[in-house]
């Protein structure tokens, strides 16, 4: 990766240029965080599973004609994306289950389930902890449009039931998951950043068991293997690397 | 008041039982508080000016056709209104202009003016301060219903619109507003609570003078006679009481 420019540091990616100036390399780190990064540590081989497990959901979400930045794989903790010519400053999070900061605010039990996906947006702004707003602020601080997050809520909706039903063939409960988007030169929308356990939250379907970046967060232990055996279940039953 | 029973203590009004059982009499005390009633005063005759005023804004909503709670004033602090059915546990804030919470929470400036205004809903909730959620957070908590949140919102852009000109032929900027709505037993939306220098801020316009609860909340001093102003102006222009 040396002789590659980065061009961005995030606390678990690294973004560098790629040969081709409308690709870009994503580098996955084993570097986690939690609490808006005032907890930090480093988990063995995390970003060799979050780079295989991104990979293959992106994949399959091609198949089912989800426009993402994935190109392909290119390394143990590598993979060529195309460029974003920019990128929406907000988190798209779609809940389906109660738990963490939603369940804390709204005093919801964790594990309740919603009868319609709870959708929330939060601007992506280190400084004011990514506050939670709503469309009218996205669009009174000039980060979108309303055309635009109608055209994306609807994108969030269809890639949450792609999810569903991606985690369930491998007996796990997609609970919340957070996707952001980008646009590609030509105008197109795409899914950007990663879906994985450090985005996404991930209970085993029979046990409940998390197998997610909660493990860190709440000092649960065996993270690294819970990562790893969503990763072997993902390339077991979609035989895709 | 005392031959009638006390149906509710709010922070600032008081709800008893009236004669007719479709109907209550509102008591408006001078009790002020703010910061989610951490800061509590007493201010003079603050219950006089918020009933008056009230009870013009929403005698003059309702000749643009709005319905709301308010039948009629019946004395210094009461008036009398509809019995609600059932009161939306939300609270409907449209901002104009930036100012106070969304100012701090976003760092925008104080004073930006909003191209589109923005319309942000608080579960009502004291242990949880009032949170800011969207309309998925609404629906999951069951508080209202996509259908619901649909017309309520457009109402609250259509009395935001009459406020406006309302407070604009006094030479006042409406810079924001709280609203409550409920419904009667028959079904119809009213608006309910108040609209007043407690619930909204006003400024006025030439000297963008503070004319409303921030006076109280920052210490400005002159909360009685500001409170006045934007009453006399009412009373003046309107030619109601």
């Amino acid at each position: 990766m040396h002789h590659h420019q980065l061009l961005y540091a995030g606390k678990s990616k690294q973004i560098y240029a790629a040969d081709n100036p409308r690709q870009v390399i994503v580098h996955y780190k084993d570097d986690a965080s939690a609490y808006g990064g005032i907890k930090r540590a480093s988990i063995a081989n995390k970003g060799i599973c979050n780079n295989k497990i991104a990979g293959i959901v992106y994949q399959l979400l091609e198949q089912y004609g989800v426009r993402t930045h994935f190109i392909r794989r290119i390394g143990e903790r590598e993979q060529l994306c195309f460029r974003k010519e920019k990128m929406i400053q907000l988190e798209f999070i779609v809940r389906n289950i109660a738990s963490g900061s939603m369940s804390k605010r709204l005093n919801i039990k964790e594990g309740t389930e919603f009868a319609h996906p709870v959708c929330e947006i939060c601007y992506k702004n280190d400084e004011l902890g990514d506050p939670l707003i709503n469309d009218d602020h996205a669009v009174a601080l000039g980060l979108s449009t309303y055309d635009e997050l109608y055209e994306v809520h609807n994108l969030v909706m269809t890639i949450n039931d792609l999810l569903i039903r991606i985690f369930g063939q491998i007996n796990v409960r997609l609970v919340d998951a957070k996707m952001e988007f980008g646009r590609l030169p030509n105008g197109v929308l795409v899914l950007a950043d990663e879906i994985s356990p450090d985005t996404a939250r991930l209970w085993d379907l029979a046990t409940l068991e998390r197998m997610d970046r909660d493990r860190f967060r709440h000092d649960m232990g065996r993270v690294t293997e819970m990562y790893q055996e969503v990763l072997e279940r993902l390339a077991r039953v979609y035989k895709i690397e």
